[in-house]
């Protein structure tokens, strides 16, 4: 099965949070499971805050990129087309908003899984948790827009 | 002259984003400049959204790390102390929340200015906004929590 950011065309695969082809990045994979989107990942040792636990930073990223993949996913969804069909859809971040309800532990894989809110026609508001051992440590808030299609080369 | 995170105890000094003994994070450096805060960073190549920006979870992440510095010092400030001085005040992300105004171009310093706007016994609101050749690219808030100091090694 292809993870949302599979179907990106390689101008688009270079973020570090989401990028396929970012070698020194994060990579994630976000998938369909049933009505939600989900993404695991599993920080290293550097990506930590106070010993013990995740710094905020990554929580943003893993939350910020899985919800603008979510974005676009919600979008083809709509428009009953598969992710390789074209015109491509692509989003960036509009705004960003976490709340940190609970220290985030290191060392096990964080689950991150984003419900779909309002798919407008340029804009995709996205609602994500963000779990460690099945307990929520933070929730998330993202507006993605789309990309003018002049941007987006083929 | 010393930044706010030269004065975090070891144990604060590994977050990925802020700590000078994290080799693989972006250790960054804050100082006050006047009423504002200010922190300078050189993203590097790898730091890629789409080709020629900057990706979102970089920018959060030198939101909240620079944020949460200013609140430490602020409280340090508003008692009358130097960062050095015990107790130690150590803040934590309660929420961060941040508005992408325009892409934030990659290959220049970016500059983080953060503005205390309100100093309470536990909690401090900073605001920030994020410029790359002078032009605002994203502003942020975030609400610092301080920790409790029982969580605080000496």
């Amino acid at each position: 099965m292809k993870a949302f950011q599979d179907y990106y065309a390689e101008d688009f695969s270079h973020c570090y949070g989401c990028g396929r082809l970012n070698e020194h990045g994060l990579q994630i994979k976000s998938y369909w499971e049933g009505e939600e989107s989900v993404v695991k990942f599993l920080p290293d040792a550097s990506h930590i805050s106070i010993p013990g636990f995740v710094y905020g930073g990554l929580i943003a990223s893993l939350i910020d990129c899985h919800c603008v993949g979510t974005a676009a996913a919600a979008k083809y969804l709509e428009e009953g087309r598969d992710m390789d069909t074209e015109p491509a859809l692509r989003y960036v971040t509009g705004s960003l908003k976490v709340n940190f309800l609970a220290p985030t532990p290191l060392g096990v894989e964080l689950e991150v899984r984003g419900k779909v809110i309002e798919v407008k026609e340029r804009k995709v508001l996205v609602e994500a948790k963000l779990l460690a051992n099945g307990k929520i440590c933070a929730t998330g808030e993202v507006v993605a827009v789309r990309l003018p299609e002049t941007m987006i080369s083929k």
